[in-house]
């Protein structure tokens, strides 16, 4: 059994993470650090798991982290960069939740997220998690950077069109919409179910901290010689609790030459085990994805015209958090990919 | 007072008339008619009415709506075509929130209602209810055709833009969301709470029936020698009752001269009394127009790339449908346009 | 008009007082305080007020509030206690919708409370404002302790089997629900959407607040000789944002000569504008009084048995808060009871 | 593997079943079927089973349901009882979800379900499935009849208290809640999201088709010489999709002697796997079970009074449905009791 650390377990990726591993045939959690709420049961805070789980939250500490094959950072961001030296050099694997070691230039780092990066010297060792065009990369890491959840949906969805440089890769247009635990778990007005509950708005229009990630993922994506992508992103908050649904206008570079696009995303993820290409016409919905660490998406090209677009939706606790991580795990272990991961959407 | 008849009365822009009529100050609803349930007091079937409406439903009569000063059409599709002529000829004025008087083409209507258009001789004589660019023709109006819930967010967040050219009008993106009231009253399995609750898709990303509704009306709104507005429109279906957000994303003709779009919003609709433009960096909320006949928008430039983003939100049952109703009405008939729509949105 | 000062305006009965009396013929509010938000215009923290509300909020200072005709306090419990002396020695007359003058006993507020009653010695002067049993002392008052809202809609409830003495009052049950706003506006964990959404769950089965205000307002309508009321209260929390529903169980003291149950509510209540008794055998629903000042009740005698339920709904928002306290206002000062409350409910 | 057959498989409970049984280890569904939707995919109608089911509905034919080891109805009341003969004559085992065999007197039940009941001869082979007090005979039976949703709930949460005869049986008040799910998947008006959102309603308080079962289930329990439970039901319509929520009041027959509650009810359930005595204090959530097969307990004692309060929360499509009916499965077939059950809520 691989033994895994959690640090930071009382947000909601936190508890996500132990409904996934508590299940998974091949780990187990054996330690899950707070500093809140350390000595308190966990099963106390999550009574989804009383009778899963029976760990009690600790505080962090690298010797107790360090003897784990592997631990997740569930923390908000600012606090992975701070622990990182010491934990790698205990010769742990580390995969990291938040936004510390995703962007590769800590310059633009700091300028998005306020503050200096705290160990930029280990940025270039992290590897971004998104198995679909990094699995390789992914089984040799020691740390890996797992992408937001945004980001995890919006590169799903181009990845096949950014890859085959089909599209006006300098316009393209993005609008997301999020269920409220993409907040987190903190005690904010906004997010009080009288405030967010029963409404729909459009928040970070003018700019929002996961743009420079969905921008530099894109251009990883891009063969040589493509102009860098560049998006227009604006999110909305969903009166949901779990759900992201991406749908992204991208135009054609040239209508006339398009492959029939259809079978170029089913042929993009015939092998993927988390990414579904749902039938022509079908639109893929948030419900279909809940608690799975599935993608579904679905491709138009609406009158035939030259703007295509392309709808994705995942769960964003998990393939946009906890399930990405565990995916990610499995592939450094050598487990199977699906592991602990086998779970059917909760619908309705 | 005016005495207004109400064709339909079952469904929801049907009791949203009641709610606002009920309280007019100069309106009184003397007839309400629908087929099923005639004989059935209409406080019986909408609880809320008790003590404000003591109408029955009544069996559709010509004789009797025509003795009303005006009639409002709150059917289906394919309905008020089919009562019109005989309507118009008591001399009783008409306000149709229906589709069936939108489109000018009755080739065009046809088309994306699967059915002849039963009266197109008459489409020449309906006006399009949009009081920010109609009014006068509002005022002498016959016939009014009421414009849809997405075509009326819609077109109040471009109509700015287009009334100047600034943008590309050929590849506008329309991205935008509605509650499920959208949908009416009907028993359809999509549409319980099982199924459309505590979930997000879109729809109709091939082509929605209001594509050609929307691209009518924002090309009236262009000058000449503007390039014919085209749209990409993707219409999504929130967990929501009521509200309409929509998302309009078009591209500056010329970034390096845009004028200030904060101050040409502002001022294009000082004097309108149901639009609001949000200060700057302010995103709107459906919430904050639930139960009024209030359109708010906001206008941004992210990034001060070329793309600029109009979010623009309306309460699809009021300002969408049964509030622009009255106020078209209160037009027609020369009454203070705000007249039983002073009313503050129900936050929270 | 009259003129209206508000103590703590930010919380939710504070936004539901401002949307009922912008639209009050006979009042204007002239005066809205808040410590924290001084300064700020009340319709930046209220989107929907704008164009409706031009106030900002104002430091409480009992100078200007003793030049209004009556003040209303919204504020949490412990507050208006401390301002009361000096407020009414301005001759201006209060309405309060917090816990401070509803409890006569100061000895059991503080056990309830958690806190010394500032002000013990005003606590008899109040009139506790259930206009249904209290319309003329209501008239007269300097000071109204409006009613909670749980209270509220168990009273109306209760009502005509307590003042017939019909029913074994030392062992009643009230199982009652509310939506979140019941909680305030304050950012607390357990109300986020997340955590309060798709969710249902009792709380203060062991003992809730309102458990002393609902025993001694039951004993107010008891006639003498009765058996002091005695009530097992369970409340829930709906993941919903207004309403309150009480279904409340009581057995018949003689099942034999119970009168017709229905007859006697609807004649009870025959002369209330604002308690509507259903037809028998319909159920109320939350939705039908949203917004609205309403309260909707329902009697039923299953099986013939000698329980008989009582099932009420109110808005918690306004006839449970701030509808209620305009209410006891139009009644303080002779206008038409109904007033600025003249509102259909929001439905759907 | 055992083979199962599910009859009516389109159905909510008929997709619940899907979800758990795809993942049981020892169980493999071999053919479903549904009249309405023959031919088609599972995966097709319920998108979240894509890549888990890969079945496509059939017509329901006794030999073919024959060769499975068993068969479960996920029917409409009405349909099991027809085809019931001829399936138990084929010696396949059968776990009827449907209200059909639940019912000992078919005259009640001909009263309560509005039909002459097809098949009275076999009700008396039929266990009914609680296996928290029915383990030893459903080990044994061909015909297993699981219990509704509601009577699930209540059961779990009185069986402590009405085995020791504490409490006064006769007066039993049950206040529950219920997600939307419970009503099934048919297109009725009233379980629209626009009417059964964001609302809160009793129903059936006159009388509730669960009544006799909740009875007759509650006097089985009950030891000799105890007074017969007799029942005062009212269920409620939560704005949710999954979870039951009951609120039980029982009076204590003598308040002095009632023993110690939360160890009693600790030590009942000790030995079950999926009932779950909360700490003292601590309420239930419905949201702590959705997709669970737990039921988690309460009970108070409020204000130390005679009036026992029990909540108990279950997931009605899980231990009010399909997952107990797998359980009842595991316990026939000699299987681990928790065996495809061992899931965790998924929360938030």
């Amino acid at each position: 059994m691989i033994k895994v650390g959690i640090v930071g377990g009382t947000g909601y990726t936190g508890v996500e993470l132990l409904r996934l591993l508590s299940k998974h045939p091949e780990a187990e959690v054996v330690v899950i650090t707070s500093r809140a709420e350390a000595g308190i049961p966990v099963a106390d805070l999550y009574t989804n798991l009383r009778g899963h789980v029976d760990l009690c939250f600790t505080e962090p500490d690298v010797a107790t982290l360090g003897e784990c094959d592997v631990v997740f950072f569930a923390t908000p961001h600012g606090v992975a960069q701070n622990l990182m030296p010491a934990l790698l050099a205990t010769g742990t694997r580390v995969i990291d939740l938040s936004a510390d070691f995703r962007i590769r230039d800590p310059e633009l780092w700091a300028r998005w997220y306020n503050q200096t990066h705290g160990c930029p010297e280990l940025i270039s060792q992290a590897v971004y998690g998104v198995p679909e065009y990094q699995r390789e990369a992914i089984k040799q890491a020691r740390l890996v950077a797992c992408p937001g959840c945004y980001p995890t949906a919006i590169q799903l969805g181009l990845l096949p069109l950014l890859e085959q440089n089909l599209v006006d890769s300098e316009h393209l247009i993005i609008d997301a919409a999020s269920g409220a635990t993409g907040a987190g778990r903190q005690g904010k007005v906004d997010f009080l179910l009288t405030e967010a509950g029963d409404n729909f708005k459009a928040y970070g229009a003018g700019g929002h901290r996961h743009l420079p990630e969905i921008e530099q993922s894109l251009r990883d994506m891009q063969p040589a010689g493509s102009k860098p992508a560049q998006v227009t992103f604006v999110p909305h908050l969903l009166p949901m609790i779990r759900g992201i649904h991406a749908t992204t206008y991208a135009r054609a570079l040239d209508a006339n030459t398009l492959p029939d696009l259809q079978a170029l995303f089913e042929e993009r993820f015939a092998d993927e085990p988390f990414v579904d290409v749902m039938p022509a016409g079908v639109h893929p919905q948030t419900r279909s994805v809940k608690g799975s660490n599935m993608c579904r998406i679905s491709v138009f090209q609406p009158q035939q015209r030259d703007t295509i677009v392309v709808l994705s939706v995942i769960d964003n606790l998990t393939k946009g958090a906890s399930g990405q991580a565990v995916q990610n795990m499995n592939i450094m272990f050598g487990l199977a990919e699906n592991a602990g991961l086998d779970v059917v959407a909760l619908l309705p």
